[in-house]
């Protein structure tokens, strides 16, 4: 099967698998918790359906990391749904975290219904993710299901930590690019990496595999955010799906920003003098490109893609699912910088 | 040795126990967010103490809990962190939600340093609960450790269930006694319940002897929390430690309220009218015993004592142990209403 097939055969799985666990909050009491979850879920309420879910890269991640390790992929659903729960509840608290009225398209959860319950809402996400990942042990061993936990409680501190930083970040004025990493391997490449290698957990493999599925998670993570930070100030609209620059106008303390902000120069100057508009964008950003952020940022997400495969080769994942694998981090990494 | 002799040799373990789960966020990169956490434990910052710490009830309720089912009190370690642990992270983002300033006579975290950072540091200290628990790998059994962790995890989901129905009966108009139970059956009993379940389930005890244990923990909450329903509008300013009949000024919804907008009479009316000042508490706590309030949330308190009582004796704690668990027991339930 290629990609697109396992896709259309995971997906399906994925979502029941998500509404099972789900359904562990639903009642006659709580009906009105049940609606928030499924909203936000992409299931129910105006919008929902298939752009309103995001693209479960996550879940898939998992179930390819699985069969590509020689397991089988029906066993890691309960670690699918939980990551993809753990990556909800992170969400729906950010929306709230960074003032955001939209999430793919549609008004946010504590926009709809405010943010005491959206606060809970993401709680109750949380402790379902906990609970997901542990039906591991209906489909695995109970040492298989212990360590999976334990690996995404991990995870779950790391994600925690990373957005820490990105909060502290806000009022914090003298910044270079060594802020950028832990931030970024928290927000992003702990959950990655779980993912794959939670998959590999799944399947039994060894250590020295499992340690191989998770670096290709992290640096998968590394890579596309670099990519897309990258992409945010100098990708053109139609590949990014979002209006150029954005990153600049919305302050976002990407790569390119960090890195500009070291070398305290013109743009770090402009930049202190707060916010930029869309006008003002164009050359903003050439400030920064005059000042290597451009070509620095360009290296670095060369550097993490060609990291990134090579710990994807590293793993060594193997017949359809492991081709798969690979063209999905390929799709994921292809955007040229 | 006494009930105080046991909660002085019990206390400090506890706080090792927390004080070491919480040092697995603590990291160089991320010293504000440990500096939040020790904060509201009441370790660190303006009026740490003791008296910042509350006091500790559910962690001291787990380990006399091993100890009287017979086993050793330093096993459950792990888990009397764990439930501490929950309790907090709920307090941090329940105090959000209601938006209170003041959390035992300190400022909340929210009000230092504002709403993001504490929405984060409730997510981090729930995280920290869930990997407290797993830490039981090292003091029992994996099947034990495992059985704990799902039993924590589904105690919190009650938790959030609960305080969904809190936030929820805000905007409610139509409300009755039927409202009462499963709101303060998460938001109190499940908590308490899981306390003292898994302190029997670290001893190694059977399955009649948990539900036993469960039950007594899950009484012990719904008793207290009518008595202290009871209290905030009847009690006296001495023995409750805070102003008389705040509750009816502050709007909770409590037992006695419920019971008095279910009777849809002249304290209805005047509860729909909107806020009740202090000077107007005499009045409309009036009009509240009147209609049955009063008779009705004193049966109930005695009742559900009765039934905590009964629930412990059904336990059949042992020893020691056994004797000032039953002294505490009393001790939380004594105040006469």
């Amino acid at each position: 099967m290629t990609l697109q097939q396992l896709i259309d055969t995971y997906l399906p799985a994925i979502e029941i698998e998500l509404q099972q666990v789900v359904n562990l909050a639903k009642d006659t009491h709580y009906a009105g918790l049940y609606e928030m979850i499924a909203y936000h879920m992409g299931w129910e309420g105006q919008g929902a359906g298939p752009n309103a879910r995001g693209k479960r890269i996550r879940p898939l991640l998992a179930l390819l990391s699985t069969a590509s390790a020689g397991g089988e992929w029906g066993n890691a659903l309960p670690a699918a749904a939980a990551v993809e729960l753990v990556h909800n509840f992170s969400l729906i608290h950010d929306d709230i975290e960074d003032n955001s009225p939209l999430r793919r398209g549609r008004p946010t959860v504590w926009k709809l219904w405010g943010i005491a319950q959206a606060i809970n809402t993401g709680d109750t996400m949380f402790t379902l993710a906990h609970l997901a990942v542990m039906r591991l042990k209906e489909t695995t061993t109970p040492a298989i299901a212990l360590r999976a936990t334990h690996l995404l409680q991990q995870a779950c501190l790391h994600l925690t930590q990373g957005q820490y930083l990105d909060i502290a970040y806000e009022n914090k004025t003298d910044m270079a690019i060594e802020d950028y990493w832990p931030m970024v391997s928290g927000k992003t490449g702990a959950l990655l990496a779980a993912c794959t290698e939670l998959g590999a957990l799944v399947a039994g493999a060894d250590d020295h595999t499992l340690t191989a599925y998770r670096r290709f998670g992290r640096d998968l993570g590394l890579a596309f955010q670099s990519l897309d930070d990258y992409l945010g100030i100098w990708g053109d609209a139609e590949q990014t799906g979002k209006s150029v620059a954005s990153d600049l106008v919305e302050r976002k303390k990407s790569l390119p920003v960090l890195y500009g902000l070291g070398q305290k120069g013109a743009f770090t100057e402009r930049w202190l003098q707060g916010g930029i508009t869309a006008q003002e964008v164009p050359e903003v950003a050439s400030l920064l490109e005059a000042e290597g952020g451009r070509a620095y940022t360009q290296k670095e997400a060369q550097r993490l893609t060609q990291q990134a495969l090579a710990a994807l080769e590293a793993a060594n994942p193997r017949g359809e699912a492991g081709q798969a694998l690979s063209e999905l981090a390929h799709t994921l990494l292809k955007r040229e910088v």
